[in-house]
């Protein structure tokens, strides 16, 4: 990319994603709230367009391989009340009103978990491992 | 993978990053006195291992296929106060003090600019302009 790209992409007002060679930007998902960061995620083109366009997070799963609107399964939607672009434009960070909990075992966020340091190597403890529902009776399939 | 080894995963005590195709986690660094999302990065095996050893953050850089610890050309260091996994493993997050400014345009944060819908499309708009330094000043090559 030529420095002029690149400046237009980091100091213009012209949403230019930079999809990666998978077609995907990271987003980050905020509780509007309280700023705790609730999950990490993939948009695609298509969810990044719907996201914006419907005012609710969409997002692409790997694991998958599709389209996904949060909340489809579970009824734990997330209303956008903000989205932000990084400079350059390869992740999206979107505040939320989360319906329910985020993560899909039933916390509130996906960073339930610290790590720490511990001889040479690292040990995670729960920070918080209270679920706020049933992973079992929210996705029966 | 088994649902064994995913509740492992998902609900034990033990570091098993799920490193991507490119042998990288996204890691995502908020401001420790703020909760204000900094930046979105990634880290290999040997970052995210020196940042658990050494309480610093270092990252992998996918534009340069470096290590490079974050601030060994600008100075502005993240001193690592917590970190977190996410359920899946393949997410990382950073409670950080920012030295200087997190993002290399200068900015407090990369996530200076919001997006809004218009028009069926998007536009962008800064809400947050300031530069904390002048990146010409502190790149020099």
């Amino acid at each position: 990319m030529s420095t002029s790209d690149s400046d237009d992409r980091e100091e213009g007002l012209m949403l230019q994603p930079k999809f990666d060679a998978n077609g995907l930007v990271t987003c980050v998902a905020v509780d509007a709230a309280t700023s705790e960061v609730l999950m990490v995620a993939h948009m695609n083109e298509e969810a990044l367009r719907r996201t914006i366009a419907s005012g609710e997070a969409w997002y692409y799963s790997r694991s998958r391989g599709a389209l996904w609107r949060k909340g489809e399964s579970s009824g734990h939607v997330q209303r956008v009340v903000e989205m932000r672009v990084d400079c350059d434009q390869d992740a999206i960070l979107i505040r939320v009103e989360q319906t329910g909990a985020a993560c899909h075992t039933g916390r509130h966020s996906c960073f339930y978990r610290k790590v720490e340091a511990v001889d040479g190597g690292a040990k995670l403890s729960f920070v918080d491992a209270d679920r706020k529902f049933d992973p079992k009776a929210v996705y029966k399939k």
